[in-house]
């Protein structure tokens, strides 16, 4: 095997926890997939249109159709009239978009930052680009107690867009000539921090200093934004003034419309920085399904003009604070950032005690960390699927997450209210 | 951008030759997808499983019903019970597959073999994996002339299976302690020629004095054999004694079900290479639809127990005899050699003479190779596409190909007789 695979090289935690949540019948609260079908308008489109072809190769960087829709979508969004050719490339999903952008803008010696807890796949990526990941993790602030959290009723505690700050001196220690990207992920996954644009901003003024560093923005949870904002209405990066031109984005299809098997993302941005994201396409993915790009097509320009988001939104809204209450009313004692978009509710665990003999890998001995032994424990003893937060950091912040697990609420309110029972068993 | 881009940042001739082909309103006899639809059974899969759903991430490496198919469906093709789980990886079409293989199994520096002409997003795979591709390129025999082959009627002349050479002196030259993978694609993309037992055991012959040397076979034209053998009967570098282990071969649903946009491909090996393929596609592409992917299943289940593939390979026949007509009777003095696999003819436009305006580009300036300008040509003056053959050949090799040109015969009679027409214009 090749080098670039070196420590990625096993299966990633998504490919070990929702198999033993099929094992042990655990209700999965792992993997951010939403357990309902895409809605109506989408799934009319994708029918007709595949009974309809052709369904051959499309245009590389997306349909006609689809770049259209997206040029149409995101044009008001960046304040600028987009060019659905030069400013667009679509791929199979968030995940490709991302590795063409790594692999078709890192060179082998040069620097990521991430800004920790963050989805694993961006570090192996990185890894595979022969780049370096440079971690600058948020900061959590101290959490009520537990006893705090119960008296003030089942829902909230501390907001989690408040609570997990930007350590804005470790960047700028860590920031250098030889930084290629930093990569911002608004709503983030797995705290749901929603960062405003004070933030933004100040890591503007930052990164403005390196002409070479590029920004990433993966905003595939752009729509689902609880509180401070409207759904799509956040604070993006490349909406700073004189940000645009070093900055792409990454949006997806299958968080948009509750349809994360569909593979369809895009990344948009100037054409200065996409061509390069087009150029690794072409050669790695090539291009996505006719039928399917065009019925993406349709549902941007129907969900744009109806209340689909507003919705969706408040859909995931109410089931955020249906699994808050759910675990801040359960027998284990959680301390809850409470989200303010996307798809997971973070806990702290440091409080929860956990079996020794769920620290060791029953077959290979391997040791694990608390938030892991006690994922194991859930799923098999409890029967809930979450997942432990180690693996978003890397090796030498791993203890950060080593109290941290993370729950799904895409999930339909029966499940969410199926794991609190389990949780109180 | 990044430097393994190099060479590789500017449109592929995919992203040139169709839209040029819609901008002239011209036969497109370029890229290789067959202008009908799928066949009804996978249509109706299709659509069944999509009403159905669920639409959501599946098993990293193929769902659980496609990869049991895909076992099935080649256990009898290698005379061993292969693992549905550890021999097989599902991807975004055999593109993805191929680009999983490099770089999951290409370390910076590494060489890798390829028969040349070939399809040319190997050349840019192995650069982005950091490879150095060698070029050991087939050596054609002479043809007949023109006169020779039109006093011989319709069809043929020399059949291209006979009449590209592997150059088994120079292979032996080239392959080293450093060479990683020889590539084989049979049935061969362009010319035609589907590898006999002889010509691969030769190579295995001299690939096995070199233990860390892969072969990638690249088959997704597998069920396409016209002559000398049944669809689906070529013979395969992993069936050889003693290949097993070091071989890893593509095949493509899109190919086999005349839906080469469903993006849906397959690599099938030993699983101490399976898992470093796996490895790079968890992290770049992650999974396929699910209905797509259990579409796929059922048609591999129903087509091997039908005469599907018996009937798709006598269609694409007849489709190739006709274009081999309209090409021999044509008023351009094409040279042919008969394609014995797949979906593609090439022609040798030595004879034919090229107006010097077509040999430089009219905005940039810059010069085209004959086959190039002849293609520009056709496809703008008679209104037929075919593509240049240089294009799949590496810099130093180029001027092999300046005289060849590819057409394509997955096209429905009428797009056939219609490019022939125009041909006589
Ligand atoms: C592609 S698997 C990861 C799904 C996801 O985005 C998550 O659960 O964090
Ligand atoms: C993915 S575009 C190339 C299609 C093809 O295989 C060919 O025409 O050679």
């Amino acid at each position: 095997g090749a080098e670039r695979l070196n420590g990625f090289d096993k299966p990633t935690v998504w490919s070990i926890f929702s198999p033993l949540s099929v094992e042990y019948k655990s209700v999965n609260l792992g993997q951010g997939f939403p357990n309902w079908n895409p809605p109506d308008f989408f799934m009319d489109s994708l029918l007709k249109l595949s009974k309809e072809g052709p369904h051959q190769y499309t245009r590389a960087f997306g349909s006609p159709k689809l770049v259209k829709a997206i040029a149409d979508f995101y044009s008001p969004i960046f304040n600028r009239q987009l060019d659905a050719n030069t400013n667009v490339c679509v791929s199979a999903g968030g995940v490709s978009c991302l590795n063409s952008i790594f692999l078709g803008l890192v060179n082998p010696g040069e620097e990521v930052i991430l800004l920790d807890p963050s989805y694993d796949c961006y570090r192996a990526q990185i890894q595979m680009a022969g780049g370096i990941s440079k971690s600058v993790p948020l900061r959590p602030r101290k959490l009520n107690s537990q006893t705090d959290i119960r008296q003030r009723g089942p829902v909230y505690t501390v907001n989690a867009s408040d609570a997990w700050d930007v350590d804005f001196e470790l960047l700028e220690k860590t920031i250098n000539d030889n930084t290629k990207i930093l990569l911002i992920n608004t709503p983030h996954n797995p705290t749901g921090k929603v960062f405003n644009r004070q933030e933004l901003e100040r890591i503007h003024e930052i990164v403005k200093k390196y002409p070479k560093c590029i920004v990433v923005e993966d905003g595939v949870y752009e729509h689902l934004c609880f509180d401070n904002y409207e759904p799509l209405k956040l604070p993006r990066f490349a909406q700073l003034e004189g940000a645009w031109d070093r900055t792409v984005s990454v949006y997806s299809a299958g968080k948009l419309y509750s349809a994360t098997g569909i593979r369809m993302g895009w990344a948009v941005g100037p054409q200065s920085i996409i061509k390069y994201v087009q150029s690794f396409h072409q050669y790695s993915v090539f291009c996505q399904h006719g039928p399917m790009q065009d019925a993406t097509a349709e549902a941007l320009e129907l969900s744009s003009k109806s209340s689909y988001f507003a919705e969706t939104a408040q859909k995931l809204k109410n089931h955020r604070d249906l699994l808050i209450n759910q675990l801040v009313n359960s027998k284990i004692p959680f301390k809850i950032w409470v989200p303010e978009g996307g798809f997971f509710v973070i806990c702290d665990i440091s409080q929860v005690e956990v079996d020794p003999k769920y620290f060791v890998d029953e077959k290979t001995g391997e040791k694990y960390t608390k938030d892991y032994a006690f994922s194991i424990w859930l799923c098999k003893e409890k029967g809930v699927t979450a997942i432990p937060c180690s693996v978003f950091y890397p090796p030498e912040y791993q203890y950060l997450g080593q109290n941290l697990v993370r729950f799904a609420f895409c999930k339909t309110e029966d499940t969410i209210l199926e794991a609190g029972k389990r949780l109180n068993n």
